[in-house]
């Protein structure tokens, strides 16, 4: 029989991913973690209560948005319940015997080693090796004992492995966030909601986008946010997920995504949660 | 000195990528091709007179948009004089000694392997593993004479290395198509303009990007796409790309431009070129 814990949260990732931090961050400490391999298993972990929650980066204030997990909040039905801003500092970690000068290889994240390349570029004679996970990476140059590798990852990951930070900081860019959504199956609607996230198609005419963003600029509804994603099968139409200042009771927010109904082909509505406005 | 050759083309990744394809379906084959390590490289052999033209991906039906390459167009100073619509059709290669069931090991572009997985998990016992380049792959594994392993890579990629194509179409999806700009230094106009692109950021106010659309709207203009990218060092804060059916003669277009810079903060327009209904 499959557990039903209202504190088990569900990442991508090993222990000491930045979702773990982010989960943490969210819930507080007292929560049981489920590290996942892939994005689509922390959506189908929520899905069939496995996990109570999950935790999934979606935009990035360097690299824009994480794509993929768009697509799943499409094809799951789950809510999103919340959202965690996360500032991002990644350190270069190794083995204990290790230091700075012994590094030969540095493993990450695609994404982390391209936040980090000028200063990669620093260190001398140095391999750059794509992983699928920044703790993972630290994890594997402990499990297999790399002495002259390092990893980029999270303080919390070299704790959790009990590693050695070689240098701090080892960013470009210290204006680095991640914004996290937390997911799960949930209808209810979480206090104090103030954003509402959905997404919408509309005909492909000229003006039809326009006139469904008039939607909420015609009440003086602010957007957040507005991102395009292709229609598979259609190419070149478009999905666009949307996020506003819309507390789910109030009559315009109501009015606006009635509106919006009339407009678009296609709406489903993502969520309303509270907007987290550190770090922004 | 640097060579100044008006049909040599730069293109990311090894000799059979599917851009070296793109480049030879807009300018023909009488073209010498540039085959470059990374966009980055394409777009300063074009600035720096190596190459006459660069062709590079900008968008995927399946995949959506390749953010580097709208990051590098607003950083370079180069114009977008064209673009090549193309059908991806996507095959698993293998030395000529090989056959489809001793594959162990698939290498290709991690966004090549998401376009087969469901095919390549039909596969039995096969490790995934992801590389930079497509015809890169198909490269190596000739290179390295890898007997169990396979590469997913265009025809052309197997014809060139000497190949064999062990499973034609292994894509998942067969409406998977991308499209090429070609760009150049020149600020000429290429003939029959009539789509053209630009980016720009407006305040980050309610309304403001509404308002920013309207002077495409209030005209009857169509817009083919938008696309967001943050800024840097601004966090939550965007560009948007926009690709609208304007012909640069023309006095709506003009005007539209025109009212579009009173209300952005910043815009730069990125080129004016005919548009490929090709697959559309």
């Amino acid at each position: 029989m499959r557990r039903q814990n209202k504190y088990s949260v569900a990442f991508q990732g090993e222990r000491g991913a930045y979702s773990e931090i982010a989960a943490r961050s969210f819930f507080g400490n007292k929560i049981e973690l489920l590290p996942s391999e892939t994005f689509n298993l922390v959506f189908k972990r929520v899905e069939t209560s496995v996990a109570g929650f999950g935790v999934i980066p979606i935009e990035n204030s360097l690299a824009g948005s994480i794509h993929q997990n768009y697509d799943l909040l499409l094809k799951h039905r789950l809510r999103i319940i919340g959202e965690q801003n996360l500032r991002i500092s990644h350190n270069l970690i190794g083995n204990a015997s290790s230091s700075l000068s012994a590094i030969r290889r540095v493993f990450s994240h695609p994404q982390a080693l391209m936040q980090c390349q000028n200063n990669i570029a620093r260190l001398r004679n140095v391999e750059i090796i794509p992983t699928y996970d920044t703790a993972g990476s630290v994890k594997k140059i402990k499990e297999e004992g790399i002495r002259d590798g390092g990893a980029i990852a999270s303080e919390l990951a070299a704790r959790i492995y009990g590693m050695k930070i070689l240098k701090r900081q080892i960013q470009d860019n210290s204006e680095n966030f991640t914004r996290f959504l937390v997911l799960a199956r949930t209808k209810e609607l979480p206090k104090s909601a103030n954003k509402t996230s959905l997404v919408y198609s509309v005909e492909n005419l000229p003006g039809a986008l326009f006139r469904s963003l008039s939607v909420f600029a015609l009440r003086d509804i602010d957007l957040y946010k507005i991102e395009s994603r292709p229609l598979h099968g259609k190419p070149w139409e478009y999905l666009f997920y949307v996020d506003f200042a819309g507390r789910p009771e109030d009559s315009n927010c109501q009015n606006a995504i009635k509106h919006l109904s009339e407009i678009a082909t296609f709406m489903k509505i993502l969520g309303s949660y509270k907007r987290d406005t550190r770090l922004t």
